[in-house]
């Protein structure tokens, strides 16, 4: 039977791999990466550093496009199922044309595979048609990062934290019931447009890279310099990445 | 100045160290543990098994008794907040007394010194009183072993996902608006008592470790099994640290 390993690799620091990924990559017969294009390509630069420092033995690197994806669609989980779809069908035919039969695959994954990445849940969708074992290999996230950074825990006390996307959060507002909101996939600042007076944000971009960016502190007073600093890392480096904490300050005691 | 690094070491598997946390265990000259009884020594034995084959520098080890802490008291946050206090007392004094002005500290902290761990919380309040770099290095977090072996991603497609505590969950119940929801710290098998039928649960204990088990399947169906298996290896073993996720199943579309 096939393998296909599913490595998280961190978020950009090469040394938040961990010793169980190397090993996992060191038992790849094949990689297989998406072309995202060349916005991305700092990122598909440092997977190929970690492939050159930490794997010994022959590997192949099976590199396959990337399908479109609409990301103005009015129904945003309509277009993602859409274009898992077809990124189902591209990973299907790229194991299926490259790995033997009892080969051994491997996706590298940025940050955690469980974390707000698709390539479980496809591979999962391909295992359900033809044999293949999937192994999940965690990895430093940029949430993980982000709270490091700021030398944050991530709960308070007793207390509940939830992890939500920018689209939510814009669509909802800061929720009534949890003090800490971790926010990811945020490319429209939608903490920009919060009216809480009673937040903080900690906030990171490219994080575990050298371009990373950190800012924190009272949101309405941070939000202009975050919304700016944005603005001009994406429009030099041609994308972004970021990450944020929103904390509820709560009264003493 | 005295730098005090809080490094993450995962939760159980030798493996999951980072690169990193192995750079700045090379950077510690003194290791500060404390000591929490024979019940969990197994744990003390991995921390010594990692010293001993990452580390090749000169160090030592100081272990300190911990506070003892009253877990049955009615109010929770206060009981925590006083046993920290105590706590402080004793790493503030430790530090002072075994850490040379320049020295560099270390704190080997289970998980993600971010996820449900005071010792950052404890060192902030000694950086307010005496001059003291604290530096955060991620490490896998037992959600994040949970989630691996049960190949989950633990977010929906653009679903938020919550992380809580057993003690909530035990008051609260499953929030209606979240349908995703990992708990920690849960000595009660709080999933047991919950009503819902329309949940899944993902579950395991000593996650990472040789001892290591796993559970899954709709809730009503498996508590019974996971709430023996619970008793069963906590007489046993003398301890059990154990994660779940419960996932509302929703209807297709």
């Amino acid at each position: 039977m096939r393998t296909v390993y599913v490595i998280g690799i961190g978020a950009g620091d090469p040394e938040h791999l961990t010793l169980a990924a190397v090993s996992a990559m060191n038992r790849v017969d094949v990689f297989f990466t998406i072309d995202k294009g060349e916005a991305k390509s700092d990122l598909a630069g440092l997977r190929a550093e970690l492939l050159e420092r930490h794997v010994a033995r022959p590997h192949r690197v099976v590199v396959a496009p990337d399908p479109p994806r609409d990301r103005r669609a009015a129904a945003y989980t309509d277009a993602v199922v859409d274009w898992q779809g077809r990124r189902e069908a591209v990973y299907a035919e790229m194991i299926e044309a490259e790995l033997p039969g009892d080969g051994v695959g491997g996706f590298l994954v940025w940050g955690d595979p469980a974390l707000y990445d698709g390539t479980l849940r496809i591979l999962e969708a391909i295992a359900e048609r033809t044999p293949l074992e999937i192994v999940s290999v965690p990895g430093i996230s940029s949430v993980q990062v982000l709270a490091a950074r700021h030398r944050l825990i991530l709960n308070r006390v007793g207390s509940p934290f939830l992890v939500t996307t920018g689209r939510r959060l814009a669509a909802g507002g800061m929720p009534a019931d949890v003090d800490d909101v971790v926010v990811m996939l945020d490319s429209g600042n939608a903490f920009a447009a919060l009216p809480d007076r009673d937040l903080d944000i900690y906030w990171g971009a490219y994080l575990g890279t050298s371009d990373e960016v950190l800012v924190r502190g009272d949101l309405h007073a941070v939000r202009d310099r975050i919304v700016a600093l944005f603005a001009e890392h994406r429009a030099r480096k041609g994308w972004i990445m970021d990450t944020y904490l929103l904390r509820r300050r709560l009264p003493a005691g």
